[in-house]
């Protein structure tokens, strides 16, 4: 019976009411869902943060699996497993990590973790501190709490931490502090020891929750990675992270080290939503982290390499094809590149447009703002890992001709 | 640094607070987690609702792996999916139930669905309608939202349909309503056609949503399966189901069928929860339903076949083992025993101590009652599902044994 049926009965029919945390959502604009939009035949999108299919572990993938099931261990990966994830896969985390394996809970990926961290620390209503230019699909968690954001600015440096002490000071409450420390997603950055030192030391003063958002710290493209230690000795930061640039989106698997205290807590949170991450995901990837030791920085390595000469190969393109056309700065790790247009004859919006009608898409940078926060509009979020160094000099091929049509007509 | 070091400098450090959503969430007694403490080596445990391993597809799944791996799936099934799920498993999800594959949204197993369903359409604090006796686990996805519980008794036709209209007479103003209609866990009754048609209208007249939960659905012992179309057909009805019992608890693979215009809503909620259910899972359970026409069915009746006999068999060593302990019904189809305990001289927590004691666990009747329902600690809820018959009877042996003590002390 089709809804118009029923209506047409008597008495009329009375549909359920969503809660007000249901009924104010939106689908985000250039992300998520509208990012898997089947693109054009030959069109190049720099839009995602994904990595790319060639960097990833899919022939050892199958070894594992094979190696499940020649073991016998296949049963038991389509039990229930203990909601905080399977003992190995913890410990394997924990020892990375350096830190006790009752503080690491599996999630099912990155953004999970970031939903589980509001939930668990921002009240309805309540205040979070957020990076600008901000990850867009936090802004989206943050709708679950109808959170009110206040932006502090990135740079080079990370976090200004000093903005924040500075907000602090005037008097601001806040529940949480967002920041992506290391290659920050979109601006690049990486925080300071220093900053992180003193954004800890904010934390525990004042009583605020630090969610560390890290998924791209492994992809350091000199080797260089700041310390998370800083992060582990505090009572007062959620370090989230997930396999999710190194080991495949679709796994859906990452996790958190949280305070000894909030363990209980966040798990009691998490059995609730959903029981817990997929056992059959959790021992694969155990049994491919465990296949041999220093097997996991060896793809690391490997994948960090291939995506440092698409970022040296992206910027060099830019400015041979585009020359004087950006400020850039080159990226040390991550998945990002995040010019600024430089001639103000040319509007970001119309360049966008002409670059989609020119085959090749990227996310504008005034997705990345905050509310109440900077003027992102002149900055492209150009996303390179998913694409080999030729199909990047296409890509920037149909942008400097979509350059020149804003140009032209604006001329 | 230990936290015990941190506290030690000056200033002291402030906590994070926890939301008042997560800082009341306790452990569940006698369920989730605590089902999964390691058991004494030779005790037989009946307190679960899992799937027998030698009547999962284990063999099956191993081959579809494969055939992603051989077709060049394996890149794809690592890749982000859409939020609601991939095309061909909504299809073949759709098209078993009867509905628009818009209307079909994958989630992480059953408890998701629950818990989705409960965050969309429950007010902080609202009133939700609970079966009584209730699958517990439900009564912790409400503490989500501090609903409070008002409870309906279940019978062998299901959700006393009159006793709820009763209520809602009485001016009590519900926003959901939650039953398993199909070999109710634990109490094992079928809701009624006649019952279902009446539940939806009292759902369409009064505005209430009814969250539909029905795991053990395909198990019928008699092949008989109540129609779900009058759910289906209204706007008012949110249908929860799962592969767990079925295909396997460690996939976490389940969905909803939503009313048409709820599907953004809840499709938006849950991608701000964890983007969505894990692409490789989502891929090869896909590739196991599609490998032949009528498989899941074949395997759904091997699996009813398994569990009816295993049923059957521990009815009969009740009756055999322990003549006139308990009035019970043979189940038509799912998991569970759920005998009353006739003789009053028979202490129902002493058995439980004493049954421990002799190696056989199960859960008590009492864990089963919704606040401000009916006394049901003179029940039993015997899980028979992962047990082989011989066990079973070895089983019934030692509950017996535990009987004779206790009715000895007492005498």
């Amino acid at each position: 019976m089709t809804r118009a049926a029923v209506e047409s009965l008597s008495p009329p029919v009375t549909s359920p009411t969503l809660s007000r945390r249901a009924a104010g959502l939106r689908a985000p604009r250039g992300f998520g869902d509208a990012s898997l939009v089947a693109p054009a035949p030959d069109a190049i999108r720099l839009t995602a943060g994904v990595p790319a299919a060639e960097l990833l572990p899919v022939a050892e993938l199958q070894a594992a699996l094979d190696e499940l099931w020649r073991a016998g261990a296949a049963p038991r990966a389509l039990a229930y497993s203990a909601s905080p994830g399977i003992e190995p896969l913890r410990g394997w985390i924990a020892r990375r990590e350096g830190v006790d394996p009752g503080r690491v809970v599996i999630t099912n990926g990155g953004m999970h973790g970031l939903g589980l961290a509001v939930e668990a620390f921002v009240e309805p209503g309540g205040t979070v501190v957020v990076d600008d230019p901000v990850f867009p699909l936090f802004l989206r968690v943050l709708d679950l709490v109808d959170a009110a954001v206040r932006p502090v600015p990135v740079g080079d440096e990370g976090l200004d931490v000093g903005r924040l002490e500075d907000l602090l000071r005037s008097g601001v409450r806040v529940d949480a502090v967002y920041t992506v420390p290391d290659f920050h997603n979109p601006s690049q950055g990486v925080l300071t020891g220093e900053r992180r030192r003193a954004l800890v030391s904010l934390a525990e003063r004042h009583g605020f929750v630090v969610i560390v958002d890290n998924p791209y710290r492994e992809l350091s493209f000199t080797g260089a990675r700041p310390q998370v230690a800083v992060f582990h000795d505090s009572p007062n930061v959620v370090h989230v992270n997930t396999f999710t640039k190194t080991l495949g989106p679709g796994l859906r698997l990452g996790w958190l080290v949280l305070p000894e205290a909030f363990v209980e807590p966040v798990v009691q949170l998490r059995n609730r939503q959903d029981s817990h991450t997929s056992t059959l995901t959790q021992t694969v990837v155990h049994q491919m982290l465990a296949s041999s030791p220093g097997w996991f920085d060896a793809l690391r390595d490997r994948a960090a390499a291939g995506y440092r000469s698409r970022a040296e190969h992206l910027v060099a393109e830019l400015r041979r094809q585009l020359p004087g056309a950006f400020e850039l700065a080159a990226p040390a790790g991550g998945f990002f590149v995040w010019p600024r247009l430089v001639d103000d004859r040319v509007d970001a919006a119309a360049l966008h447009e002409a670059a989609r009608r020119h085959g090749v898409d990227y996310q504008r940078g005034d997705y990345f703002e905050a509310p109440g926060g900077g003027d992102h509009s002149r900055r492209l979020r150009l996303g390179f890992s998913a694409h080999p160094p030729e199909r990047l000099t296409t890509a920037v091929g149909r942008l400097a001709l979509a350059y020149d049509d804003v140009l032209r007509t604006r001329a």
